[in-house]
């Protein structure tokens, strides 16, 4: 039954999504005895231009070099 | 009012969205009485490679040829 | 794989919620030949106060009995 | 904390985007005296044929010239 | 045709409800020209024990009266 | 920057809940090297009335002890 939504900015490897998809489910098999077959992982990439922070897009941010954006 | 999303994996048709939109309105008109002019559905395609079930991408389930992974 | 959202006001009734999980599940059947075991439609229910159109939320403009907004 | 989502239709341009996220993030300091810092607003743009309204998708419905779907 | 999702934790009045709803859609016509009979704005209130940040639930956090989680 | 949102039914005790808040934080720290100070986890409760699969309702197959239904 669970359904996990992912939202990141973009610049995820394929290994890294699978490690994600891997690692969630682990999670819920081991704390609430989820069964895999139902356990549904969507990971959705963010342009950086179209996610906001501070009040600006992490494109322009990331554009000043500032703390805190970098990586997806 | 309502708003409908449906996520599902890419390779669906024009023709099939249509389907869908036109599907989902019809049943919201007929069980709720909506207002199609108020009813929203919004079809959002995911990669494969960042759907995950089984504790694996469907892409990788997918080159596998398991079962019940197939089409979108 | 398909992943259905419905949100709309509050004021389903059971009978209503079950039409709306089978008709979105029999369309996924009908229309891209979806496998029912692993189609999940989730149905959120809104408070009629957070949910906002022309500006107001549903609340107040059914208060003051603004047509296109009854039911749920 | 809060974390918004705008869903619209293609063709919002880069300096629109950096004007909705300012001012999503302005309306929440001045609403709710949130913290800039953890405010984090996404903007999904979504293809005019994956949008339905009407029963119908946004791109038909534009193709007919429709009134009250043009822009995003 | 604009969804907006707005997700924050619980304690926000009726009247701050209206108030974003008003905002964000002056905003989308301002900013987009949007119609505002088709923007649609969804405030979903979180419990503070189901939001989490640092790797922990906000009402954790808000017991130990650690900086930056109070409010909504 | 991720937000991650889990949907799942209701029954998940508060000391799960942080566990897998804890959880998801540490998985996106490895594997993307996140700042846990950004990392957002909005876990929310659906009345089993309103998850379907096989298009029925989960409190339906639960009432009849379907397999696979069980738990949250």
């Amino acid at each position: 039954m669970p359904f996990v939504n992912i939202k990141l900015t973009t610049g995820v490897s394929t290994e890294q999504k699978q490690e994600l998809i891997a690692g969630v489910t682990d999670l819920l098999v081991r704390v609430l005895n989820k069964n895999p077959a139902s356990t549904h992982v969507v990971i959705e990439e963010i342009d950086p231009e179209n996610w906001g922070i501070r009040g600006e897009s992490v494109a322009r941010l990331r554009q000043r070099k500032e703390p805190g954006v970098s990586g997806s």
